[in-house]
């Protein structure tokens, strides 16, 4: 049911417009109610976002599950790799909404929100690990940044696997920042 | 007059919340129409953020004035510092603002809008000084987020200067990516 709400709300939000789109719209494309919508999700925006709490699950498990001792960025890029099969799992979907939200104000402060809420979650997994407050909100805030940022360079360069750009993103944030002496 | 109008829309969100207040309200608080608080806003979100602009146009001007060969966190970093004086002259309204947008979840997804367009006006800068498109997305995301971290614990330490918190985070970000090796 879910699944078919999300392909109706993408479907009208490529035809019409997200703007022009109603949480009646949806419901009615995929032949239920408009309480059934909400059932499922808060409002229109949500249907595009609802992957976020099995993302941030995942990685903060991940987090947690890194050998003892392991410095705060490199326990974050062992996490992101953990979730490599998740994001690829997701990928068509993903690829099909991109455009809606890049052409969407609404959508695109929500993904941003989104990303605000995971950098709070790798924060507070790191500081589980005993990490101090400043170090956990700077690495979470840039390893949350370098890890978008190897997804980016992924969607422009599927040839090569995710895995090798998270590496590739690490190394260059290690290269960039060491220019910092 | 923007600055009546910022004044009264502040005091109108402290006392009923932002949801509560429309731009009418602004307006009739400021003492003026509803018409003169669209020729200075095009909504109620942006009445906290038309520093905006200044920022922008004042460290994209640092960035290409960085003598040539800089390297891109350095010369962000030098562009950063060139900023101090004007964030001292906004702190007082942005200390009273602050909650208001904590608390207010349209004004965070703005503040978050905000910040990710002076993360594109920072790549363009440093495309413009030669620097390849990747590197550039990566240093402008990491610089901005190293910047946003340095005002956050200067607002909570103001004992220690701003250029002083500035220095000290990037090098905390250098030492921290000097793990990923």
């Amino acid at each position: 049911m879910k699944l078919r709400l999300q392909e109706a709300a993408l479907e009208l939000y490529l035809e019409r417009g997200y703007d022009k789109t109603t949480t009646g719209d949806i419901a009615a494309r995929a032949g239920v109610t408009e309480r059934t919508f909400f059932r499922h999700f808060t409002d229109k925006r949500e249907v595009f976002f609802d992957g976020q709490a099995e993302l941030v699950e995942l990685l903060t498990t991940a987090v947690a599950a890194v050998p003892p001792g392991t410095r705060p960025l490199p326990a974050l890029r062992a996490a992101f790799h953990e979730a490599v099969p998740l994001i690829e799992h997701h990928r068509p979907v993903t690829e099909r909404r991109h455009p809606v939200i890049v052409a969407t104000p609404a959508l695109q402060e929500r993904a941003l929100a989104k990303h605000a809420a995971l950098v709070t979650a790798l924060s507070d997994a790191l500081r589980a690990r005993g990490v101090a407050d400043q170090p956990a909100a700077l690495c979470a805030q840039v390893g949350m940044d370098t890890y978008a940022i190897a997804v980016q360079r992924w969607a422009a360069d599927r040839g090569t696997g995710l895995h090798t750009h998270l590496d590739q993103a690490f190394t260059d944030l290690r290269l960039a920042a060491n220019a910092l002496k």
